[in-house]
């Protein structure tokens, strides 16, 4: 049995009848996320792949830029500590400050963009990668296909990674959909792999302004969801030349933005 | 149009056939949250009910006990200011402060719940609701028939308080389910109406620590989720005599905690 399944007997209640059985569980288990002796972040998550986690976490938040800035990852129970070269010095205040907020009309979505922008996230060059309409429609049985974990317990999201041609390169699952794609981009982060470019990463939910800008920081081309998109998502993905693809199943999906990267 | 819906043009591809369309979108923009002079939080929220979802963040959070301490909740283009009556002190450390940490384990599921029962949230008594098993295989239908969004966009969570005969009492959306929850909560919160006692919560999508968290901070005595619990929330609920019932869609659910709720 997997850390990341949990077994526990339920009843199931079906019209007027109860019945026990044993149910499997997505296990959630906070981990904390330590920058040298610095508490950074403390995240709900599903355990396994914990080092990339914090990774992909520290990446996409803007705090690491390089994998040659890490001395050391250590492991302990539900803790990573990720060691900084000496040479390394590190903005702890982005942490803390709220990249939301412009002088002239204070938070809004619009300065959320902004921020991105601000924080060196590149416009994506036009057609960098093209993929087939048919290759689009077949990634959520590929997916399907190796997401051990949702299929059994109903309660993980998952994130996948695949060339430009639908080869499944990376697949992750976690409680939260976040976490799921900070495990992609981590793994590729450590790899050395970063900017993703020719990829398209799928998620199993809905695609949300955070996703969208994890994914854009990573250098990731086009972004499937088999769910909706937000309009902050799409705005985004529109701003940075991203392809954004929602309701991506039943062999159909919607193209929001970029549609010059679908053949 | 209302705020929480755009509308923007999308192309739908469907085999080799791609049809523009007009797509209806769940608006999310950041919203932030002050108290007093001190900005507190910013959240991607859907636009709606924001003193609400202010309130309720804050009473769920720990930072606000009662109504009471309100002197008056002030909206402006994507903020929410809360002013507290001169007297009232509040412990800003509690944001940054990590609940998750005991001095014998660190970080881990225990601890988390263990920093409920410090906050204060207390055990529920037993059978203080009972409702029928034929009233929670009915909730889902009333969801529907009341969330038009969801149903227009795909793209929110609802979150839906109901009597212990099943009748709905109030309903909430958002691009974050914990902001539906919020969102209920606060408006229950500003109405002086907590601890949520003979009530019910279901929520559209799965149940996790953090909404199992809110709940029981509000008094609500069962959490019904359309989809599956994770682990820390099942012991959570149980920790704390919860009722905490999963999959309740077509017609049949599971009951993770507190079965003799459920008639």
């Amino acid at each position: 049995m997997s850390r990341s399944i949990l077994t526990v007997p339920v009843h199931r209640v079906d019209g007027e009848c109860a019945t026990p059985f044993q149910d499997l569980l997505a296990v959630e288990e906070p981990l904390e996320i330590r920058l040298g002796g610095k508490t950074v972040s403390v995240t709900m998550r599903t355990p396994g792949h914990d080092p990339e986690l914090a990774a992909g976490f520290l990446f996409t938040e803007g705090i690491l830029s390089a994998p040659a800035q890490i001395q050391e990852v250590r492991s302990s129970k539900n803790a990573i500590t990720i060691d900084l070269k000496p040479e390394v010095a590190i903005d702890f205040d982005r942490l803390q400050r709220h990249f939301y907020t412009t002088s002239s009309c204070g938070v809004c979505g619009k300065a959320s963009i902004e921020a991105l922008r601000m924080q060196g996230c590149p416009v994506l060059p036009a057609k960098s990668t093209t993929v087939a309409a048919s290759v689009v429609q077949g990634l959520p049985k590929v997916l399907r296909a190796d997401q051990r974990i949702i299929e059994r317990t109903g309660g993980l999201h998952g994130a996948a990674l695949f060339d430009a041609h639908g080869k499944l390169l990376l697949v992750r699952e976690d409680v939260g959909r976040h976490n799921a794609v900070d495990k992609v981009i981590g793994a590729e982060f450590l790899a050395r792999r970063i900017p993703l470019q020719e990829t398209l990463l799928l998620v199993s939910g809905r695609a949300s302004f955070e996703l969208t800008q994890k994914s854009l920081i990573a250098g990731i081309p086009i972004l499937a969801a088999v769910g909706a998109p937000s309009s902050l998502a799409v705005e985004t993905a529109q701003r940075f030349n991203m392809t954004l693809l929602g309701f991506v199943r039943d062999g159909r999906f919607n193209i929001y933005s970029g549609a010059s990267r679908i053949q």
